[in-house]
């Protein structure tokens, strides 16, 4: 897509490099809007995916294979100095989904004397199909920056759900950034520099590592596994079911405030799994509590992978081939009055507890119109009822509103939201 | 390199796979032993690694991208039961870094009603370059297996390091295990299985995820870049230096007790690096603190990365040019009597540290032929020295005896220590 990269940069001489680069800041706003909308996914795992367009990208893009995730507390109290930090993000951002730096590196048009503008750990990879998604969280809206009235309905506080064990220092957050990128160095390298960026303005409230997707979110993909050993991403809402994304995914005009339309708001929960003890789980109650087979991931009853599942089929002995209790019977928008989310979580390994077990589990992140109308109640039967309850643990919830992509680069994060 | 793997064996019916993998399971053991010397590496990032040869594999093998590491405390009293995990993991260790199931997968080849022998989550995925490394530390050879008259002189433990700040908790232990992959899921399975292999035996002390490696140990790998944004790996012993491979990372015969000729010692310290502060140092002083300029990575006062460096340069004033207390000059051979390490470590970012800084640095590990005489004096001098300690902190370290490779199917880790 782009023809400069911090690969290209590099192979440069410093002074012909700062030409290329003043050339190209200018230059790429622009390209990508003339070339029309934004791929879906970038060609290969190298290649940039466009940071402009209708929708942020890091939503329906095929989900990449690695993940960064961090929340902001806002530390300024001003609305001027938040606003010029968002107008800073969306520029660095920019840059960087491209495959260039945050800012200018070093004496590349800077001066030797100061901090580099790019903390370079990502000098001379490619782009990666980085994309970086903003989201606002429900504190933002508070009396700080004069932005209650604009606050949408769907943010409501989610209620508390059984058996969750959340802790406030690694939940909620005024500002959450959502970077997914095929490389992690590249996925850390934005955050860090944001983070760098925001210095004396927002704050790092917590951060989180994926180092594997645990859904697809396109048919192009192929299904990958959680650490529970089973395909995950199945039946997921997918880049190409237009007309359910349209209704399940993508805020409407009328839904709430204005600036939020054309947006999705996002969902974060991190669900420590007890691997140890699924692991001393016989492979049937293992499928039973799923409903689905652990080889091929077939619905229980059925064959291939995406044969439909058939909720009323039954045992001889008159008893359901898909249990009761089982997640995707449970989960299942039959179960919902239609409710579909669009999942896009990450595996998790962070050492061990203390107690000889690993510290694993999934950080789950779904996409939706309403929270309130699709998370909360598939979340409340799940956690009443599923079986995968007595190998699982929620420890940190998260509820973001996600706007809308930016036109061009006349527009940054948030001007509808600040306007 | 081998015919079955994961990824073949899930295209198959179960029936068939069935028989495929009771075939293989025989046949792979030997074939790596007739196709003659492992491969130093895979031929794609996909390939396995060869699992038997004179080395372990995971030492000069081309670092791969991502890393789980293990450390255990042997929590059976029984010699026997150690010995036994020992040899089933070597069986476990052999099938996974060719791409097969830890064990036999559910009802191919087990039985429904029991706990899979293997945990799923990297099915169809292909070997990924998984090298599996094992270590033995200075605690197994306390009363407990009677190995105390075995223990190596290189074993007794290391100084303390001014400014070291070591978390027991996360330092030491009986036995580890490097995993190196390309892919994380590949590695982190490796591990797991193993964990659920040990139950009962073993204990996890604690685990550590790398989610980029920070060294080249190949002159056909490019210089990765480690968090603060600099080249490492550029001086790094490698692979093609057989004479000083000889020299400086291989037990000799006459270094120690039998078992470990041929082997290496691996040393593992988890460092924190402050990463904020140093994203607000200037360039200059970045590139004073390490020696090397930050873009190309070349010693300063020369141009290009792989240059040589000249400690007797001076600037027009008489000062050097690479300055006294510079890490590559405080680290460099001949400020040691030529001594060698062979790093091997990698990146680590695990959330936030609850004051609005990434929780982030680098795990080291370092392989070579006599901690005493190589990692001790080389971080003494750092430790007493080094600019980099006002961004850094070691907060834990390990010390394990890497025995030799393994011949063929009939061994097995451990065997000439347990003999
Ligand atoms: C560690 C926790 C979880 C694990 C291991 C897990 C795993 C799975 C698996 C293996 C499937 C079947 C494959 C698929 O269609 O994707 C699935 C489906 C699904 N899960 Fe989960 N899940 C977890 C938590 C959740 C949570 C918290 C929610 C939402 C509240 C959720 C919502 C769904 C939905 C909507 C489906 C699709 C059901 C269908 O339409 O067939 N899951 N999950
Ligand atoms: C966070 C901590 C560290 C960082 C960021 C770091 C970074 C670097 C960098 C950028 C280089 C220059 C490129 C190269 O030749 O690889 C280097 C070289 C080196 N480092 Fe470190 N290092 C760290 C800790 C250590 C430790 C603990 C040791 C051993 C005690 C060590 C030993 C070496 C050696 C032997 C060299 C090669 C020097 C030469 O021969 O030129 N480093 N390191």
């Amino acid at each position: 897509m782009t023809a400069i990269n911090r690969r290209r940069l590099l192979g440069l001489g410093a002074a012909g490099a700062a030409g290329v680069a003043a050339a190209g800041a200018g230059a790429f706003a622009t390209r990508s809007v003339l070339e029309g909308p934004p791929p879906a996914a970038a060609a290969t795992t190298s290649d940039p995916v466009s940071f402009y367009g209708e929708r942020q990208a890091g939503i329906v893009t095929p989900a990449q294979d690695r993940l960064h995730f961090v929340s902001f507390d806002v530390i300024t109290k001003k609305r001027e100095e938040l606003v010029e930090l968002l107008q800073e993000w969306t520029a660095a951002a920019a840059r960087m989904t491209q495959g260039k730096d945050a800012g200018t590196f070093g004496a590349v048009g800077g001066a030797p004397e100061a901090p580099p503008d790019d903390t370079g750990e990502a000098l001379g990879l490619p782009a990666s199909g980085l994309t970086l998604t903003i989201g606002f969280g429900p504190s933002l809206f508070d009396d700080r920056f004069g932005l209650a009235a604009k606050k949408p309905a769907a943010l409501a506080d989610l209620p508390k759900f059984p058996g969750e064990d959340l802790k406030p220092e690694i939940s909620g957050g005024d500002i959450c950034i959502q970077a997914c990128a095929h490389d992690p160095q590249v996925a850390v390298h934005a955050i860090r520099n944001l983070a760098r960026i925001g210095f004396g303005r927002v704050s790092i409230r917590w951060s989180q590592l994926g180092f594997g997707r645990t859904s697809s979110t396109s048919r192009s993909q192929a299904t990958p596994r959680n650490l529970f050993g089973f395909k995950d991403g199945t039946n997921n809402l997918k880049l190409e079911d237009a007309a359910l994304l349209k209704d399940q995914l993508w805020v409407a005009p009328g839904d709430g405030p204005a600036w939020m339309a054309g947006g999705s708001y996002m969902v974060t929960r991190k669900i420590r799994m007890n691997i140890e003890t699924w692991d001393r789980t016989s492979l049937v109650e293992q499928e039973e509590i799923f409903g689905r087979d652990k080889g091929e991931g077939a619905p229980m009853g059925k064959k291939r992978e995406f044969d439909v599942i058939d909720f009323a089929a039954k045992k001889p002995d008159g008893t359901p081939v898909i249990p009761m209790d089982s997640h995707v019977r449970l989960a299942h928008p039959s179960t919902h009055g239609n409710a579909h989310l669009l999942r896009r979580g990450y595996n998790y390994v962070e050492g061990s507890d203390g107690l000889g077990r690993l510290d694993a589990g999934l950080f789950f992140i779904a996409y939706q119109r309403d929270p309130h109308k699709q998370y909360v109640p598939i979340q409340m039967e799940l956690a009443r009822k599923d079986k995968l309850n007595e190998y699982i643990k929620h420890i940190s919830s998260g509820l973001f509103a996600c706007p809308p992509g930016l036109r061009d680069a006349g527009d940054y994060w948030g001007r509808a939201l600040f306007a």
